[in-house]
């Protein structure tokens, strides 16, 4: 067992190290998997108020029990945004959770979802089924196991919507958050595209925040961000940014009209919550202006 | 030393056992007081990301880094929806960051503090002087040091608006959820008066939003709630209670009108995440209305 995981009065924990001053804990009702894959440290575990978790190198990827809010807002806010998505680029997103959100849309028509390793697909689709609930199989969904980087630099490729369901802007992920995957992607995206990226925790990072958001407009421009709160993460609020290739932003009611017509129900998005979520409270407005929150 | 402190490589931590599936940790860079009162266990100390901490029998309820954040909006919201409120109450807060924001409403002609233990205000002040930042001493501050839920029985008293700054509903805490509190506050409120209460985390606690929910309708008729999201718990977003004793609902506009009037400045509050903070995650409307995320 590495240092990950702990006894403490005859319960096992896992220990997140969120920053190098918070920790964050979660006792171990199950371990049903612990080991290396590819270099990098894999936990997956039941508790019970969180469901199952995956932890990468320590931090906790996902949980079952609270997926739904970061895997709806991340997919229906730009997909009813843009009200017509034919086709749809996910990069990262190797749970599948992204891609079950965004198949519910009747108007897309293809979704293309890029994953570096395929073993990540492999390793989803056996601990989380639930997760991608059978997206993986669906005749919309064309797999690529790539380099997202470099896939968006294929000039034959066009997509009305593109999602970047990316680690955090260190290590592996950090490609992810540059000028050039930004400026690749916007020129990846049709007239009125809309790209959505996470961008991490303002309170924690506000200096990746920061250059996120600079990096972003310098190939789009205006560059807003809408927030969640994840009960597995402390830390406040996450940032996902919003950067619109040009387009129209639909007029007052027209979300609702929407997701009205759409049918579909939701366990965290409502259409009211859609627009509220991108009103920053203040301290992140100054993160995204400044890089601090002081 | 308690066990809510601990040491590892040669770090001391402090150990927030926040629910028995989750614990936090916070590295403590000095630890600047630890021990009984009044049979309650106290932890004052530094950490280098939410600044100074204040832990009350292992649970944290004060950061400096954050409390602007609960602080913000637990006071702005029900003042600017009044809009004209000069008697304010104010039960629990006894670290005075209610009445250091409630005072900045120039309005405001009187604001009555209730604190159940005097030994909490000396030592806020002696520990957190910037919380209350000279509040305790301003001419508009009345100091009760009484219990809240006696105080509201006293029929001679009439409020704008009453702030319910109180710890969890569990232990001492819980006498303030109760039916009978909430009907006493009712009581006490002027026509168009607003109660604020602090209604703990949906995702952790669904069963107690319920019960405050149900048991403040009882008087209120209609009650909703608004939420924020505080870096250093987590849990996911945090439910204040908001409900209205008749009154007027500020048309569309107003409450910006009203902020712009009042020349003050905010570090989370903006006019525009007052109004977002009412649009309720789905999850969270269906804890109100059954008790459960599900």
């Amino acid at each position: 067992m590495t240092n990950f995981l702990y006894k403490l009065d005859g319960e096992t924990w896992f220990k997140e190290q969120v920053t190098g001053e918070i920790g964050h804990a979660l006792r171990v009702d199950e371990l049903l998997f612990e080991g290396e894959i590819d270099h990098q440290h894999i936990a997956v575990f039941e508790n019970e108020r969180f469901g199952r978790l995956f932890a990468l190198n320590g931090f906790i990827q996902l949980s079952t029990a609270d997926e739904f809010i970061y895997h709806e807002m991340v997919t229906h806010v730009p997909l009813f945004e843009h009200g017509a998505a034919k086709r749809v680029l996910v990069i990262g997103g190797g749970d599948g959770g992204v891609i079950r959100e965004v198949l519910r849309h009747e108007e897309v028509e293809e979704v293309t979802l890029v994953e570096i390793e395929a073993d990540v697909i492999e390793f989803s689709k056996k601990w989380f089924p639930g997760v991608s609930a059978g997206a993986f199989e669906h005749p919309k969904l064309k797999l690529e196991i790539a380099d997202g980087a470099q896939f968006v630099k294929d000039p034959s490729r066009q997509y009305d919507v593109i999602i970047v369901d990316s680690t955090d802007p260190v290590g592996p992920g950090e490609v992810l958050f540059t000028e050039e995957f930004y400026a690749d992607c916007r020129a990846r995206l049709t007239d009125g595209g809309i790209m959505v990226s996470q961008c991490g925790l303002p309170f924690l990072q506000p200096v990746e925040l920061k250059k996120a958001h600079d990096n972003q407009a310098q190939s789009f421009g205006s560059v807003t961000f809408y927030t969640i709160a994840v009960p597995a993460y402390s830390g406040g609020l996450m940032a996902l940014g919003f950067a619109r290739a040009g387009g129209v932003i639909p007029a007052e009611g027209e979300i609702a009209q929407r997701v009205a017509r759409s049918g579909l129900e939701f366990r965290y998005y409502t259409p009211e919550g859609h627009r509220a979520a991108f009103a920053l409270p203040a301290y992140v407005r100054r993160v995204v202006e400044t890089g601090a929150f002081g």
